[in-house]
């Protein structure tokens, strides 16, 4: 999918902060983070949207989303709790055709709101973002 | 789980509006949707939270969401796109301690806000909604 910003990151080096992958999954974060550590996961498989998206990889997507709430939660980002949201379809807020799950972590007395436009998304550090995330798997 | 409102669903034949049910997993609307056909998908097993869900029901939990959210563009919700979003912990808005997706169908020009406490959350006419997203299923 030679126009795909997501196969451009999981095939192609393109840059992205990426903070864990195994065999049918890459996790990297959100440029346009709803809260620092916000990461997504998608298929190294190209699928534009559920549809298309195999059972065994929405299986590893879902997994490596669990695995990353749960770093969020033990790491450095000590989320208070977790959002995983897909985003299916223009009319649903997607804006990439590479199906993705977003995990996005919270904090009690934060102020996300998961509406696109309300929430102010701003670029955090994504370097120690992304460190901070990684920071909270266990060893392979 | 004596209190869990969703095992009392699965278990105990507590009121809801089925739309789908397989070995893994059950379907029913949401009381308080966020648009008429707004389907949770819980693992039968009871589990708090991602923590607890096992690969398989996380597995079982995404394809049956997966099925619901194809029926909900197909079928007669007329859906445009659809929002798959899970809330883990107190801090994102969970308030039922049994692992579940939220499948909600989006239309273009819709208004829905996803965060809680903006968005309208009102009843609908669930017969027919449930009706609606089961008539999107293909036969088994
Ligand atoms: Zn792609
Ligand atoms: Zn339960």
């Amino acid at each position: 999918m030679t126009d795909c910003p997501f196969c451009a990151i999981v095939h192609s080096g393109a840059p992205a902060t990426r903070v864990f992958e195994d065999e049918r999954t890459v996790a990297f974060l959100d440029i346009r983070p709803l809260a620092r550590g916000h990461t997504l996961v998608v298929p190294r498989a190209h699928a534009s949207g559920l549809h298309e998206l195999t059972g065994d990889d929405a299986a590893a997507v879902f997994a490596t989303a669990q695995r990353l709430a749960a770093a969020m939660r033990s790491g450095p980002i000590a989320a208070d709790g977790v959002h995983l949201v897909v985003n299916d379809g223009r009319a649903a807020m997607q804006t990439v055709f590479h199906a993705h799950m977003h995990v996005v972590p919270r904090h009690r007395g934060d102020k996300i709101s998961l509406a696109a436009g309300i929430a102010t998304r701003r670029r955090h550090d994504a370097e120690q973002a992304g460190a901070d995330v990684r920071a909270g798997l266990p060893p392979e």
